[in-house]
């Protein structure tokens, strides 16, 4: 069992610190041990650097801040190459961007190559794990899953299910997709570090009886996920209404299909109503907060308070390609300012929580991942804190860790990440 | 005289777009032909390329965009070192973050020292023109335009004129900055390609004898620029109201005072009402849009219709260290993202022009830079196609100017600028 080391300034989080106050470690000059991919030991060099083996070799990172791989509970895989696009609105922003993009996943080349972009470009952002849309090719999700796999990732996806709303090119047939469903569950789930989500993408692209299908799916394999969108945007919510004339609102369509519990994650709820809140937080579901998206496609500014207020769990992702960056230090920057906008401040830590185990325990991976604590899979990033002559300078004036994690959320971006690992391997190096 | 040529994609805009439609130039094989640091010539290259003279050696670009340099219409140079700190609105961000940091500037080195960084920062982000807040100190506008100088920019700037409502250390004296400004008026103004500009920093931070001196001030030197803040945080508004009680508004009180003209630049304007609209537009002076920094510290969300609506003069600023960012590139990006939360697509057209030509008229000196027209200065930068793997991905597979210039605006940001010119000469190179 090969030993490695790993000493600079090193960060995590042991639980969420909006609950419990100051829960995070921090070593000023500290020691990450792993052995066999997993953390052996996390703590000060000065302590920990006298237990280790003889043989084992230290990689010394001055100026650099070790933290947990962040988690992006949301993300698109084939809409990579619409990021950025002009002058859409969700509704509209589907229709003329997102499914022609996804319409050319019909190919497998475009499969794999464009998968093998997007795990690159995960881990290039520091993101080691993942809840991923594929788009509605079984061999979309296929060719997503065998690079993740290739890299050794934690990661969890799944092929949309879609048999209306959208051009016939990218609907699922007559068994509205769930024979694809099936095998790719059969082959993935549980394989390594992968996971399955069942993914609609939202009530108004599946029929009632697809949805019912996917609850009858998600019922059969109970361990798997689901992954959704829900109340992004006010048109949106409008026309789920009309779809939907006798559901009393937006989440009680996926309640009554038995897709609504404490391994779903609904994308965005910008727009959630009080009962809403409280049904989505009995039943143990999530939320996944996308801000960059959101205000990119004007979809409105999530309400934090609300959420928090009503015990709903919560983490971010970055809706890729409605967001415009693969950084979680960005999504947590733009969050930041969502937040300000409506009048409140989200700490450093509080953000990086979300961002880290909050997001690993919002995919029901916190057990493996999401902090260092020792037993933990080894999924790192290595941060510069010289990344750019300004946040060389500024990072380098501030005393209070609060702050300095606060400045790396709004300064920071993928130019950071010098290295990440996987397992306790380099799998990024800048 | 020595001649140079650079070869690239070249953009530039002729005039608003908004106004007056296509009114941009793109060579996709461009030449820009540089003479005694104005541009001489801007076209193909192969119908240009033949005009050289022998001895003139082309810079050849490849995957490269030259485009004029940014101009940044409100920044605060004292405040470098506060960017990216947590938690407050405007009023609290003054006095718990601010005044701090401006108090620090009596002392000339780190008025020296700051004043280096910042002008770097600048050009490091292909900012070639700004108008700029310096300290109440006297000295902290001489070391800026010092540097400005020695790196031959046309930059506007000022000293702070404040004399009550903070701390005593930065505060004006007996003679409320008089006596600094105009020395400062005298050395600076018109020194090569420097400016001055009055720059109370705000209604509360003046007694109205200090307003009207600095309206007096201006009546004396009619072609020196005012520089201040208006409408950016309610409760600042809320407060102006309580302040003067006798003003019908917040514009009223500058207009009393003589300080509202086609030479004032009001930074962020973010809560306006009709009235005031009119009354800016018929003065001709100019509202200064800062979404990053609207958005940081909460203060709302500019309405880029009503600006339009009533013909009232804006481009864009960064608003350093309210803002988050020195790059106009990521300003565009935070301003198309304000407008599409008010349901308005900010076009890439536009958004460049006021980045561009439309601040270089706000500033009143589109007669030598902000495009790359014939005779005028040649300040501009080379932007890198492919400064990230993402980027370059996504411009490839890009076949419309506008969308092109639209991807690179949202996901653009400093590491795209590969070398910025300032009179024909490269001043900062990656």
């Amino acid at each position: 069992m090969v030993q490695k080391a790993y000493r600079a300034q090193i960060f995590h989080l042991l639980d969420d610190p909006y609950l419990a106050g100051d829960a995070f470690e921090y070593f000023k000059d500290g020691l990450l041990v792993v052995e066999d991919g997993h953390v052996k030991a996390v703590g000060s060099y000065r302590k920990l650097g006298k237990t280790l083996r003889a043989s084992t070799k230290i990689s010394h990172y001055k100026n650099h801040l070790i933290m947990p791989g962040f988690i992006d509970t949301h993300i698109h895989f084939p809409q990579v190459d619409i990021i950025g696009s002009y002058g859409r609105q969700l509704m509209d922003w589907l229709k003329d961007y997102t499914f022609p993009a996804e319409a050319a996943f019909k190919d497998p080349k475009v499969c794999k190559e464009t998968a093998r972009f997007f795990i690159k470009e995960l881990l290039r952002n520091g993101t080691t794990s993942a809840l991923v849309f594929g788009s509605v090719h079984e061999g979309s999700a296929e060719a997503l899953f065998a690079e993740a796999h290739n890299e050794n990732m934690r990661l969890i996806a799944g092929k949309v299910l879609m048999d209306r709303g959208a051009p016939a090119n990218i609907l699922d047939g007559k068994d509205m997709g769930r024979a694809a469903t099936k095998r790719l569950i059969k082959q993935w789930h549980g394989k390594d570090r992968l996971g399955y989500a069942i993914t609609p993408r939202f009530a108004p692209t599946s029929t009632p009886e697809q949805l019912a299908m996917a609850g009858m799916l998600k019922a059969q394999y109970p361990d798997v996920h689901v992954h959704t969108h829900m109340c992004e945007n006010k048109d949106e919510i409008k026309y789920v209404s009309e779809l939907f004339p006798d559901a009393a609102d937006y989440l009680d369509v996926y309640e009554k299909h038995g897709l609504v519990g404490d391994k779903t994650v609904l994308a965005h709820g910008v727009h959630l109503s009080a009962s809403m809140c409280k049904r989505i937080s009995a039943s143990g579901a999530a939320i996944s907060l996308c801000p960059t998206s959101n205000v990119f496609i004007g979809s409105g500014l999530f309400n934090l308070a609300q959420l928090r207020r009503h015990k709903v769990r919560h983490a971010f992702g970055t809706d890729i390609g409605g967001g415009t960056s693969f950084s979680l230090l960005t999504t947590m920057s733009a969050a930041y300012s969502v937040c300000q906008l409506r009048d409140l401040s989200l700490s450093s830590m509080d953000a990086f929580y979300m961002a880290t185990l909050g997001g690993a325990k919002l995919l029901g991976m916190d057990t493996y991942v999401g902090n260092l604590e020792p037993g933990k899979e080894a999924d790192f990033v290595v941060m510069d804190l010289k990344a750019t002559p300004l946040i060389a300078r500024r990072l380098k004036n501030i005393k209070r860790l609060k702050a300095l994690m606060f400045a790396i959320m709004i300064l920071g971006d993928d130019r950071m990440i010098a290295e990440t690992f996987v397992m306790g391997t380099s799998v990024y190096k800048q």
